[in-house]
């Protein structure tokens, strides 16, 4: 992958194309991501976006037949059941986060964003131990980023079953939506004791993806954001940053740990 | 920053905060950023979404006046000039990327895409000694990283001047935003003599970014995309990846590079 200074190479590089997500008759969004697992990414990101709520709410999902000269494969056609969606599909993609905030200003904006989250109901408690090989269950677990460099990961892992779900693409929240959207369609959500794993940082929108799966932790390889930090207490999630090398800080929800030592416990 | 197995810690966190922007009577979009350099930002993403073509279409920005018992800093204001954007700013932010693919499938999005792009004109060349320790610099000049380990960094660097501008941001196209807007606002663009240098990877929006900004070379960290090489080498952008310990690899426009020593040249 690294050559001499400047030197020219036939590098892998992972790949990026626009997927077009139609649903009905009107174009809902077009997303940059990583092709494979589209069906996965776009039932993830309809129940991240609160457009659906279940996988009884999609009625059909298919690529677009390309017509003579084109290639297939960027663009997603959803039919959903009566009754679904409406003002949330037609406000989401725009505006998902600025409905209660307009109008008011700074720190109201995020007390409202805080406050349209439920807390979580029955969240799971885990072994310290368990949580802490998760990074290194995940590495393992990434075939594609020792070839590239620039896929990120997430996994969906449960005590006793381990990994459930691996997914890999060049948007850390297209690969967590791929693996929710997985779990989505096994009809195996809401996962209350499992834990969502991501390759990189915690952002608020990983947080929010977490919650809107019943997923009621989250461990992460790299740094949290205050917001997601705060979200997550907030909705009682367990976050945990800087999982590396068997180690791992706990911002949020240390309660839910078992076997937990240090200073501050 | 990190501590024993589990350990609870008062840690030094990356702020991540809604931003919603207003222009005119409308909310144009609300994005998640790090406070700080709002204005800049906001030129910033303006110009990369087409809405604005220079700093001169931006008659006035201000940040909301709270009232009570409200925090002042999440909403930002924007007055265009009479007659800029329209349609431009209705459709980039929903669906910034569809409009010339709606109806066609796979390819014939990506070759839309990039027919869109102009090719660059007069890019200058650049000595290959100064593009190798470019992330070193920019490394040097993010202060805030090594505190909190979640902050992307964007720098814009003149060979002649060294680094021009340096922002930092939860979100990498925000650091973008931010530093291409301060140069838009010092009416220094476009800048065909410089170079954009990112933190972390190069996606198509980060090619896409530097494109609007008249900017002609990209220097990242980390990995590019498959279709962030293809953009660049369309429009004739310099793009070098993985420029790491005085290092890199080419990827596009090569032959703008001086000094190049290594197989394949």
């Amino acid at each position: 992958m690294r050559a001499g200074l400047g030197e020219r190479v036939d590098d892998c590089v992972a790949v990026e194309e626009p997927l077009q997500i139609r649903v009905g008759d009107e174009i809902w969004t077009t997303t940059m991501r990583t092709p494979g697992s589209d069906h996965e990414l776009v039932a993830g990101l309809l129940l991240a976006e609160g457009v659906i709520r279940s996988e009884l709410d999609i009625v059909r999902m298919a690529h677009c037949v390309p017509t003579e000269g084109e290639s297939a494969g960027n663009q997603l056609e959803v039919q959903l059941a009566p009754g679904v969606a409406g003002i949330e599909l037609e406000t989401s993609r725009r505006s998902n986060l600025t409905t209660s905030a307009c109008g008011v200003c700074g720190r109201a904006s995020i007390d409202d964003l805080l406050a349209r989250l439920a807390p979580l109901p029955n969240p799971a408690s885990f072994d310290a131990t368990w949580i802490a090989q998760l990074s290194a269950e995940l590495a393992r677990a990434q075939p594609n980023f020792a070839h590239t460099g620039g896929l990120h990961a997430a996994a969906i892992a449960e005590p006793a079953r381990g990994l459930l779900v691996v997914r890999e693409d060049i948007g850390r929240h297209n690969a967590v939506d791929k693996a929710v959207g997985r779990l989505l369609l096994d009809r195996a959500l809401p996962a209350p004791s499992s834990v969502l794993v991501v390759s990189g940082r915690a952002s608020f929108e990983i947080v929010q993806k977490a919650l809107a799966a019943g997923i009621s932790a989250l461990v992460s390889v790299s740094a949290p954001s205050s917001l997601a930090v705060g979200t997550a207490a907030r909705s009682g999630m367990l976050l945990v940053g800087f999982a590396r090398s068997g180690d791992f800080n706990v911002y949020a929800g240390a309660e839910r740990l078992r076997g937990l030592s240090g200073r501050g416990i």
